[in-house]
């Protein structure tokens, strides 16, 4: 069941989830995944749920960049959430207000989960990012993996980057898909988005239910880091990425592998590499990260049991009630 | 000889060439090159012509968008040109203005020949764009092509795209490389705008000398069209490109090749084909053309001999003086 701003409950209404495409103005696929949904119910199965679909941030889509003031994604910081009336604010910090006001889990419309839907110019495939270690996060995203086999990216302890929109929900993850410049339309973007939000919403469903399968274990790409080019005495890069870790998110950095190219000045080269051995690059070239300084993000790749404590959570949060 | 904003003559100086990158603002790699460039003039080779080498839009760069108030490369029309100087200018006829008065071959350092450094989100690899059918300008292609064996897209008759940089110099042309997404750079990009340009740069060298080794005949890929998403009744796209058609620049559509994809309203897929069988599609999916509404551009493939009258006008003007 698709609601847009209007609540229908049922008699066994399990909880509401809110699905947000367009958080970035420039990210135009799952936008027009969600209008076309809009327009035809059935093209998307919902597992029976009821979902909140939104877009995030209508006045960065109508401009065509990724925000207007500051990146919404970045905004859901308690200390601007909590700026008084007085005060100018950022029209996103505005925006994200807004938006837990009407879907938070005490507003209007309350959803207890939230799936953001993102694409990037980063060749990571169809995968997740997961924000902290929080358990029904984890349990999400382990219920998910099982289904798909998607990777997924564990974004914690970055002091730098926080504020993002679904960690203001009990429950929530991006799924991010990629290679796709912005502002371009592209069908196999959309699709992959598609089989990802079906299967959340699918894994949601069950969650609420007896027995989900869960697997095992769960495999995160644990972020370490984020990596800047290097740069000249006036802060402007004096190098780019090397080809052989363009396009190479997921696979592990080999022992003595280039990853900067001072092109054309050849004999910077070899001065510049640092040591990634084993490490594993995420979001690299991602065109919205240049002014963040962050050239690609490094991971570790790590296995965790599956714990009863991120069951007991997920299937709490998803109990009918 | 590389020359920033500063005319050295020589003793038999030829004409000097302006380069431009950075015409449109998110188009990164060949403003590196030439930042690169600046730092160290042997990193290019100029054939010993003297380079005028210039950011065309630094206010879109340093903004990281394509324009401020409007596309640079549609401002180059005699109406904008001639807006006398009261009247309040968008930022990008001011700019035009500006490198003309500079650059132009009246300028104050004064530049026969326009080279415009561009980068696009579509498949076209390393091309060249022509504006018409100026004699020097097909001379000065044919010996690009002749050397690098590069396809040309000739773009002629379209009265809803006008005003480009290169027309306000008595010859010029686009070295246009992708794909790349907008803001990203990648050394694949610049390496193939340096050899672009450096060829551009040799045979305009070897224009103004004797024998210039010119092929017999130039092929180009003549403009016809450009095509647009189909749209529903509220004027948005209701279809999208094929994934047959994505990344297919260059390649001739077949008889009944599905070039929209009404997904996920398969239903509709099928009563969406116009015919462009044969036809050759250019800047497919480009992330800049969706606020021109442009899908793609369609194109013939033409073999035209190369004639004395464009040979001629180019040695013409590349002749010491």
């Amino acid at each position: 069941m698709l609601q847009s701003g209007i609540s229908l409950q049922g008699a066994m209404a399990a909880p509401s989830v809110l699905v947000v495409a367009g958080t970035h103005g420039n990210e135009v696929n799952a936008p027009w995944l969600l209008d076309r949904w809009q327009q035809d119910p059935g093209l998307l199965d919902s597992s029976g749920l009821t979902v909140c679909a939104v877009i995030g941030n209508p006045a960065a889509r109508q401009a065509g960049c990724r925000y207007i003031d500051r990146d919404l994604n970045r905004s859901f910081r308690a200390d601007f959430l909590a700026l008084d009336g007085e005060a100018p604010r950022p029209l996103e910090v505005d925006r994200a207000r807004e938006l837990i006001t009407v879907y938070g889990p005490e507003g209007r419309i309350p959803c207890r989960v939230a799936i953001d839907l993102h694409s990037t110019t980063a060749a990571m495939g169809n995968c997740l990012v997961v924000y902290g270690r929080r358990p029904a996060d984890l349990a999400l995203a382990a219920l998910v993996q099982g289904s798909l086999g998607l990777p997924i990216y564990l974004h914690e302890g970055d002091s730098a980057q926080t504020g993002f929109l679904v960690e203001s929900w009990p429950c929530g993850l991006v799924i991010e898909v990629g290679p796709v410049p912005q502002g371009v339309l592209d069908p196999r973007i959309m699709r992959q988005t598609r089989l990802a939000l079906e299967t959340c919403l699918a894994c949601l469903a069950a969650a609420g239910e007896s027995q989900p399968p869960y697997p095992r274990h769960l495999v995160v790409h644990r972020h370490l880091g984020s990596v800047d080019l290097p740069r000249d005495q006036g802060d402007q890069p004096n190098s780019v990425l090397h080809d052989d870790v363009l396009g190479s998110d997921w696979r592990p950095l080999g022992t003595d592998q280039q990853v900067f190219d001072a092109w054309p000045s050849e004999s910077l080269s070899t001065t510049l590499q640092p040591a990634f051995d084993g490490r594993i690059p995420v979001f690299v070239n991602e065109a919205a990260y240049v002014e963040k300084k962050i050239a690609f993000s490094i991971t570790q790749r790590e296995v965790w049991p599956v714990l009863e404590t991120w069951t007991d959570a997920l299937s709490e949060l998803m109990h009918a009630h």
